[in-house]
């Protein structure tokens, strides 16, 4: 294979209360990513016109130039790669755009390499390109983004990545125009927590996880309380309350900060609650000056795909 | 109904990294409680002769008592029982030994009372009951003894109980025959916890609750470890490191403390396993001048039950 193209798709990390655990891989938005064999052994990155293209374009700063350049030292390749990347998802809008481009620029290598990389060794390297933007270690963007549908990342060390099934919901999402870096929304969080607060968290993680298994829509409802990192990162997301209370009001399931944020999202019952739900998220961003994207997505069950 | 005989099970808590969290029930041991009307609305209390008799007859000290006058009081009952508790479940062990007293006694009041407690006030008298002997609120005892099977405590304000479909799993108990008091093994825990090592415990927390639910046995094993409570509790109990490390070589799926301990369970495929796993973990006691107890039990999915 000399080249392909490829749809790599957003991603909601933590779920509410499932801090670097839980993400679900959504069909839209997503990044388009055209990956070429070229002659000489290195890394040249296009960013082609979007809404979101200001992503730097060296190899060594971009979260796909990372785990490409790794991959031809690694495997000793002869040959390089042109990385043309059409970004569709909101840079450092918590919605997994750095995961999105680091796992879409391996899965396509891959491919032009007839698979000759383990899913593991690829979540490596996509995990090395992720850690340039977040500084740390943390899979629930980039393992959903791959496999597709709602992973659990039990461990990364090994990496150890469980499926969970789930019904057929709908996500609102909400991208609120401003900046919050992943790195800075990471950093202010608590090193240390309440032992008796952490038990109330894993209570609802292992909550909410069943209630996806078991399509328990009231139990779901429930579980989806943040003691710990919700309520100090949404003080970095503004007119946050008020958009969370307009979505439960309006009968979202649930509502959150979508990854490090500041995208907010409401997980809804089907396509029409997910429209009544994301025109009243609007409301307090419309009466404000803050610009915003919204998108209403299925749960994505496949995963980054090849376009041809 | 003047009088009521009934058996009230065992049950192990936490099951590993699932603090106050998970609970599940056992078939043996068990406590024979009966009860009787009596005509002044008193609470008397006898207890048999068995090889754990040694507990309080004061009512106010009974955790079966307490529950038991309360009920008399907030119904203004003109009559009382008679509590006779034969204890198969040793005292201090770790087997949820005084919430199979406090939720039998409940169950069987509610029964002559022809069920006139909702089983949310049920368990809240019983919680009563538990908290003489572990001075803090838990329900990942009481609620699988009255409902069997494994029970995920979601919250305990409001009471919020999920029940979890498992395979038929057996259990090995060892009982090591020294005292460890339920209110010390919580007094030596930490108040606070590094965040990156609750992470790890709510990702194993979730994996573990879905392997009972997709019987996945691996995932299973995998997810039994305990970064927060066991490191610390096993410090109380001794010859636990090499029980433990026989478990696992003999087969076993998981092993952990039971509650607060000192008894230890392992989680088995089978009878025959349970047996075979069970022998191993006598071998370190049997070496020593420890004396134990020990049971070989399945899930027992019913819970407390009227025997006549």
């Amino acid at each position: 294979m000399q080249k392909i193209s490829l749809r790599s798709p957003a991603t909601v990390a933590n779920l509410s209360c499932g801090f670097d655990t839980l993400g679900i891989c959504l069909n839209e938005p997503y990044d388009e990513i055209e990956i070429k064999k070229i002659p000489k052994p290195i890394v040249v990155i296009n960013s082609l016109k979007s809404s979101f293209s200001n992503i730097p374009t060296n190899a060594q700063e971009n979260t796909g130039g990372v785990p490409a350049e790794l991959i031809i030292n690694d495997l000793s390749l002869d040959f390089g790669f042109e990385i043309n990347i059409k970004k569709g998802i909101p840079l450092c809008g918590g919605l997994g755009s750095s995961a999105a481009t680091a796992m879409g620029v391996v899965y396509g290598i891959n491919e032009i390499l007839e698979k000759k990389i383990s899913q593991n060794d690829m979540l490596k390297y996509a995990l090395e390109g992720e850690k340039l933007s977040s500084k740390s270690l943390h899979a629930d963007n980039i393992a959903p983004c791959l496999m597709g549908g709602l992973v659990l990342v039990r461990d990364i060390k090994p990496i150890d990545l469980i499926p969970i099934p789930t019904g057929d919901y709908y996500f609102t999402i909400i991208h609120p125009d401003i900046n919050v870096s992943t790195s800075e929304a990471r950093s202010i969080l608590p090193e240390k927590i309440n032992l008796n607060v952490a038990t109330k968290q894993w209570a609802n993680i292992s909550a909410l996880t069943y209630s996806f298994v078991s399509n328990d829509i009231e139990l779901m409802k429930r579980s989806m309380t943040d003691y710990i990192v919700e309520p100090i990162r949404s003080k970095l997301i503004p007119k946050y309350n008020e958009i969370k209370k307009t979505a439960l009001d309006s009968g979202a399931i649930g509502c959150s900060i979508s990854g490090s944020g500041p995208s907010i999202f409401a997980i809804c019952r089907n396509k029409e609650e997910a429209k009544k739900i994301s025109n009243a998220m609007k409301i307090p961003l419309k009466k404000s000056s803050i610009r915003y994207h919204s998108y209403i997505s299925k749960i994505n069950q496949q995963g980054v795909k090849t376009i041809k």
